[in-house]
């Protein structure tokens, strides 16, 4: 698949930060960014930039506040060639006063993450951050429970009332199966129709890679990884996969291999992403993660069946 | 999905044996087999009947010969409720005298392994199972390097000269996307008019899965899975899932939550399968994984950009 229009976002450190409430090296973080700029990737996203009045910087480390002196180090003396820098603002734990001028920072591009409901909160940190220069996206989040009137009209005003190059699918509980994604992406170009459709997906049920390439397939110019998968819980849609997928001749996959072997193998002492079966079942379930998560650090962690039946049951009305 | 037509084969022990040269513990097979038949799985596949003149005893386990008497002491005493067994057998490492009458044996189907060269081989094995009172059913090995006519020549004669239920796309190498899986089904049905399509996928690129689930849709109705995805270098198409996303009522995933737990789980300390870097390069570049099983032997086996380098050069002229 070679269409040039695709833009493939690395967001290892940003997404991967979850598994680690971004504590990541500073190493780490120049050394992925070296690579993903080598591979010639479109966008790389260094963190979140959320508040500090919301979050704390005690337990938080800096790649979930994104202050720009430490953006500088991650990127100082590094040729960023056509790499893009990006940062994520969740709409509920940002300050819009956090949006520097475009001129005295080094992001490119402020993708808000949001809930349906908070979608007005959404789009105005996305204004925000268009009128003071930079590119904008928005991130609809746990897009799986959200199939009513409530997500088209959100579309509707993404559409009208806002400049974001780009509305995303987010399958925070990685429970879509293809025909689910296909239904999804018609859904938002019926409604977006100066705006690309982006696709980031959970791989819960290793279906991260898949419906990357289903979306692909029905038009999402927008794609997301990580390399080798890193994210929270079952993680992300490999990024190594994607390269080799998308045709494009830009992109270098070997630069991308040495930071994997080099960089984020070693994570795995400090943290078990990847195929794990609570995490295919809360998927499975379309669930949050977050039971699965404790359930992983139970001594019983691998009596599965038990985790089944708690997590399956109703709970009384 | 629910389309009670769809039969599921797991192949655990058979598939699963490429990786430990079918070693297993008489233990391991029988919690396997019964966790299978409580699941409600229709076919369990306890492994090979290759010949003994052709494969040595010394180096393969039990499960590569499955010996009538070993195939006993596996289901001894245990309910086979509506699950059928099957063995599988490779058209160039078998002896159609090792097909016992239907009668004197536990094998319900014999499934014959093979290369589109050796279709005739396999055509007649299938014959002398049918013969003899066996279901039969062919799998096409392979199948990302058979794309010409010898192919199409081969579904035909699969259509006229036998009487299997299925004929199987057995993706080896793991390189296929959704696209080539469509293209690659509707060619079957093109030439099975009286057969069913199988499909086995491996998971190279974390497709086997997927893959299985685009089978399903264009009508396939065999498929194959193992618990936990076990199988030869990168694995298979994780059984359990395929069960979630079946949402046949007979089917119960708890009996296989529980044997994962308890049985598949604890192999993980001998047989290292999964997504691995080496194991994904070769299914991008369609190539056996043989080069990358030797590499995950190696000390420098993190060094995946030597490994690419080394499969990505063509050879000499």
């Amino acid at each position: 698949m070679f269409r040039p229009e695709i833009k493939v976002v690395d967001c290892t450190i940003r997404d991967g930060g979850l598994s680690n409430d971004s504590h990541f090296t500073l190493d780490t973080v120049r050394a992925v960014y070296r690579a993903v700029v080598e591979a010639g990737v479109d966008y790389v996203e260094l963190g979140y930039r959320n508040s500090k009045k919301m979050l704390s910087t005690e337990e938080f480390g800096p790649w979930r506040f994104c202050d720009e002196n430490h953006l500088r180090d991650a990127v100082e003396g590094i040729d960023p060639r056509d790499t893009k820098i990006s940062v994520m603002m969740d709409s509920h734990k940002s300050d819009p006063e956090d949006v520097l001028p475009v001129d005295d920072t080094v992001v490119d591009m402020i993708r808000v993450a949001t809930y349906v409901k908070d979608i007005d909160k959404a789009i105005n940190l996305a204004n925000v951050a268009h009128e003071r220069g930079y590119e904008s996206a928005i991130n609809i989040m746990a897009i799986s429970h959200e199939g009513g009137p409530e997500l088209e009209e959100a579309l509707q005003q993404i559409e009208s009332e806002t400049n974001v190059v780009s509305a995303y699918i987010v399958d925070s509980f990685g429970s879509l199966y293809s025909e689910e994604v296909h239904f999804l992406v018609e859904k938002y170009q019926m409604y977006l129709k100066t705006k690309e459709v982006g696709v980031h997906f959970h791989n819960n049920q290793q279906l991260a890679f898949a419906n990357t390439i289903e979306g692909i397939i029905k038009g999402a110019n927008f794609v997301d990884g990580t390399l080798f998968g890193l994210g929270r819980a079952a993680g992300n849609c490999p990024l190594e996969m994607l390269l080799g997928f998308l045709k494009n001749p830009k992109f270098n996959i070997v630069p991308v291999l040495e930071v994997i072997g080099s960089k984020i193998i070693p994570l795995m002492e400090e943290i078990d992403w990847g195929y794990h079966i609570p995490y295919m079942l809360t998927g499975m379930l379309d669930q949050h993660p977050a039971e699965a998560m404790r359930w992983m650090k139970d001594k019983n962690k691998y009596d599965y069946a038990e985790f089944y039946k708690r997590i399956s049951v109703d709970p009384e009305p």
